[in-house]
């Protein structure tokens, strides 16, 4: 080996060495701190028990608005504030009624209306039903088989992907758009199958999207259980003629004032440079919203507390964004993107934790090579800590509006195996939680707003 | 660059592509075929929710064994068979009762007899309490301060560890050893805190080891919720001369014949080379063991069902051995051990999978350094698999026994934050376990024991 390749060997090696000594420490620190002085969990026990659901416009969200900017007036930051923005507001109304009548016998569902959804007329609405697996199928059969039926959508979540993320994106269309085009084709209303892997008797809500359709012309849309939905298909394959009755009571008010909760540690040297971490404060109406999304509103909160509690001082401004709606409209990011662009505000890194609060396993980055390669870099950083995965993709749909030159943006990957079993469903609660799962996603997320700190982003 | 070294990692790099891509795609059908067509999870629900808990020489666990058995038949392996062994019996007897005396004050307490343990006095037996942190404590305090008194050991799991069982073997001493080395000192009974690092009111079995101390001296041992264990160290604070009440009925019996569970497809180049995949069959008597061990019985069975299902044909042979009698004894595993050194049998390969049914992360592997390494040259392959994990360490208590020349031992290590909030407690039950996560554990021991097959231990 030439001498030079040597030297040069010992002296990059040495640097290492010392950096990532310092390093180390700090990830050291900031563990310990999250796995033994955290507040994220009692934070999500107040939100999720005390508070309970908090749909945009709803008490539950205006509650959650207060209690988020109390407890963070109590971290000693440099500001605590509310920002104004408008929010829809959709009501869910009386428990839904959906059953099947197969001559006298009388089969309930488990249903719930999608969130955005028509009510359908007051004494409800009784129809053929008739099976698809997708929007293409629906547009094959076209209005003559369609018009006056109901709608089944019932592809269910392709279990062969490791990530069930990927099997949500492949299915969620028919949730999304699946009122808007079975109501062009002249069907009286949807019924769509939840979008969760398990075999279960939870309907899961989320949002339908009626696209320019006029108000008079849109169709209601409900979510079945899994278990109802398999009960279903097979019901009409024996009983093609059979009969649905479909109920729900659901309503669209005008849009209501509600709030982002910011938070923030100014830059000791680069108070200029923003780095956002965040989730979303609201939720859907049926479970408390553990997962979805309190569990990274409380973890963005406590990546605070944890440089408080560890005395590290950000050199850019950190600053906490709960985020309100992201459910149902994205209003809070775009109108935080607003706020930013009007202050020409300068951000060089975003975080969002949305995606449940289980065992976190990695990140997923929107950047350029040079940044995406410079956080792939920190991999034996994170190592001890069993965060392995650095790859390129979405980072948070709160943080997706924000733009600047060079931002990095990140999103939070836990496990995912589970997130579907209670995603926008009555079960999404606090006892689906686990604490150190929850304290160790506020850790990793710690260590990476940490490292993004000490090293600039690369121009 | 040179030509040949060009030339080198064409070739190189070619060869790998191909070896690669056979792999690939081999892990591919692998997985398909256990997130979409396993018997996994039913099997578990059969063994959770009809058979129930297995504790050795208990009637479950005689079950579990013809049931296992009878499952196994159905796969068309080579040879199935049941290896006698004889195990110990130990009874939990009646409810056992805790209570600390304030005054007129009655407070209960959720406790449970160690695996083990000797019973009380039939009237119970009542006295003081000395709370220590450790053996070493204990033994600091000796005799005087000890005698006619129980010892309550209060150490907890120490939560900053991230691998959970860390945190176990820092702790479970006091439960193996506490009663006997307070029984030296003239103490009457210990209760110990259980292993769980969340505070809930699940007390934890788990065996304790009296040594060589004759029968008639050995004390009561019980273990206590983590919330008890809050609530008894707060009381005794305040009421340092306050009594705690303990009954239990526990009796252990004489060995009774059962039985290790064994099926075999025969190897088709190399039928004297074995590898092995197991579980152990018994369980603690509280739960229904579906995490420990159930979890890991019916993925070393779907290891069989996924080869039979994707045609493959093991070169050496494939052996899947449920142990019985881990949980007090390890005898099933000294005995596999024993037969196989008297039938001068040849294993290349043990694996183990006992650390849960949930997300699995990665394998703990005891090789030479040469193995080793290669087992670890395998993370691409399983890195769309979220498979990250490769270290060096403990495979597992059944396999431990086994040795061979050149034998390559590895336990599965699934993610390990949640599995002391069930292990050994009346929780460990089926609905703990998520579907997926049994299975992706399961294509991940099989994906090892394909890439085993397919190379050749390095000798």
């Amino acid at each position: 080996m030439k001498k030079s390749i040597v030297l040069a060997a010992l002296l990059f090696g040495g640097i290492t060495v010392f950096a990532q000594t310092k390093d180390e420490q700090a990830l050291k620190d900031i563990y310990k701190s999250s796995l033994t002085n955290a507040k994220c969990y009692p934070w999500l026990d107040h939100l999720s028990n005390t508070i309970g659901s908090r749909l945009s416009g709803s008490a539950g969200a205006e509650k959650a608005v207060l209690y988020a900017k109390a407890q963070l007036e109590t971290l000693g930051l440099n500001k605590v504030y509310l920002q104004e923005v408008m929010v829809p507001k959709w009501v869910r109304g009386e428990k839904e009624i959906g059953y099947l009548q197969l001559g006298k016998q009388k089969i309930d569902f488990p249903i719930c209306a999608l969130g955005g959804s028509v009510a359908t007329p007051k004494a409800g609405l009784n129809a053929n039903v008739i099976e698809v697996k997708s929007l293409e199928e629906l547009a094959a059969l076209g209005e003559a088989k369609v018009k006056g039926k109901i709608v089944f959508f019932n592809r269910p979540m392709n279990p062969e992907f490791v990530e069930t993320f990927k099997a949500y994106s492949g299915c969620v269309d028919q949730r999304s758009s699946g009122a808007r085009e079975a109501g062009k084709l002249g069907a009286l209303a949807v019924i769509v199958r939840s979008m969760n892997l398990r075999l279960d008797d939870f309907p899961h809500t989320g949002a339908t999207n009626y696209g320019d359709i006029a108000k008079e012309q849109r169709i209601p849309a409900t979510a079945i259980s899994t278990n109802g939905a398999e009960l279903l298909s097979k019901s009409l394959r024996t009983n093609p003629n059979a009969t649905f009755y479909l109920k729900q009571s659901c309503e669209t008010f005008a849009d209501v004032l509600s709030y982002n909760v910011v938070g923030e540690m100014t830059g000791s040297e680069h108070p200029e440079r923003i780095m956002v971490v965040g989730g979303h404060l609201d939720s859907w109406d049926l479970g408390d919203g553990s997962h979805d999304d309190g569990a990274g509103c409380v973890q963005s909160m406590e990546v605070l507390n944890i440089f408080k509690n560890i005395g590290y001082k950000p050199k850019n401004t950190l600053r906490v964004v709960l985020f309100m709606n992201e459910e149902n409209g994205v209003r809070g990011g775009k109108e935080y993107e607003k706020q930013s662009n009007k202050n020409n505000e300068n951000h060089i890194f975003a975080l969002e934790s949305d995606s449940g609060g289980f065992s976190p396993r990695g990140f997923s980055i929107e950047a350029d090579e040079a940044n995406f390669n410079k956080i792939s870099s920190w991999a034996t950083l994170f190592e001890p800590y069993l965060i392995h995965k650095f790859v390129k993709g979405h980072s948070g749909v709160d943080i997706g509006p924000l733009q600047s030159n060079h931002i990095v943006k990140v999103g939070l990957q836990p496990d995912s195996q589970r997130y579907f079993d209670y995603h926008h469903a009555a079960n999404d609660t606090f006892d689906a939680v686990n604490k150190r799962e929850l304290e160790l996603g506020a850790a990793a997320m710690t260590s990476l707003l940490y490292l993004m700190d000490q090293n600039d982003v690369v121009k």
